[in-house]
């Protein structure tokens, strides 16, 4: 564990970006279950193990958890990577910690404002919220390498 | 390759991902192929090109061969990031190494099933079983950096 | 700053990688704002707080943005882990950062080309020499790490 136990920041991050990454899991798992339940399936070899053709076509709540799926690969696939540069630029665990918790907590309202289709702008503002600390790890890490270019 | 040479577990992991990416890769030059054999263009530009603007039109077939890839991104793009961090908790090689060819082995699987339309549950399975050590990394991880939340 | 310090490459590859995280956030703005000039949207929810439900509907440039963004998922984000790896495995400097200017250059065009509806086949050559570098460093990466498989 050297390399973790070396850097707090780090592993605060770590912390964070595996929680969602299980959300990301979890997200997967209700699309499933809201297939299996709504009979939709994207796939005719699917449709025909759960009851005929007829069950492979569209349901809008399973379109609705698929691009809450799509929206988290947007959004918390670049924070994997920028939450870890960021990690490496020396800034203050109270700083860090501050990024990641608001990236975090927004991002889990935007899935469950997405899941229960809260009314508007709810999850646009957890998107916008969550986009924040994104844009300030972003441009800190440019200004730490753009001697670099 | 002072880093790389010195964590046998991260190169093993390594070896691995990189296979993988290659083989999204291939999935991506595949349905170019796919598009061009079938006259199935998802932009008119693209159409235009290749024969007049009715081949601006969706294809079954192509769009199989985009769900594969989307469920591609939605899978292996978190495993080139748990397989990573979970190269720098310590794991013995055996045990790792376990986890990062159930993986390969279960995705490549996952993608001859969805292009052959292999009878269901075939894709399910393959989906499932290369779940498992991704969850097993997570939760490795985090009980490895719980103290840093 | 110890670790990018040290790694001049690495540091090179960060800076472009950044770019593209911020060249992909801005694509993502961009898709909501011709979602809100056009009045198309694929939530319900958004449609009712901006004029009513005969808007939630699909719009062929918002289709076009979204197509070009999740191009992006499928070459971007695997380019941000060949990158990181291929700046550990020792190449000189030039060499890397003409595979990280050559990427970014490319993927730029690409954006571009989809966002103005280029004539064929700009975009897929855009798309084709910014696949040259990725293929470039996994095969080196793959004849660094082969021993560890």
């Amino acid at each position: 564990m050297a390399f973790l136990t070396r850097n707090e920041v780090f592993s605060c991050f770590v912390f964070y970006a595996v929680l969602l990454v299980i959300k990301m899991y979890i997200l997967a798992i209700i699309t499933g279950q809201v297939r299996l339940r709504k009979k939709a399936f994207a796939n005719p070899e699917d449709a025909l193990r759960h009851g005929g053709l007829q069950f492979y076509r569209e349901d809008p709540y399973v379109e609705r958890c698929r691009r809450a799926h799509i929206n988290d690969l947007e959004n918390i696939l670049p924070f994997l990577f920028l939450g870890a540069i960021y990690s490496m630029i020396g800034p203050s665990l109270s700083v860090a910690r501050l990024h990641f918790l608001v990236f975090f907590l927004a991002r889990v309202l935007h899935s469950v404002a997405y899941l229960f289709a809260l009314r508007a702008p709810t999850r646009s503002l957890a998107y916008i919220v969550a986009q924040i600390p994104c844009v300030s790890m972003a441009l800190q890490i440019l200004v730490a390498v753009a001697a670099y270019a």
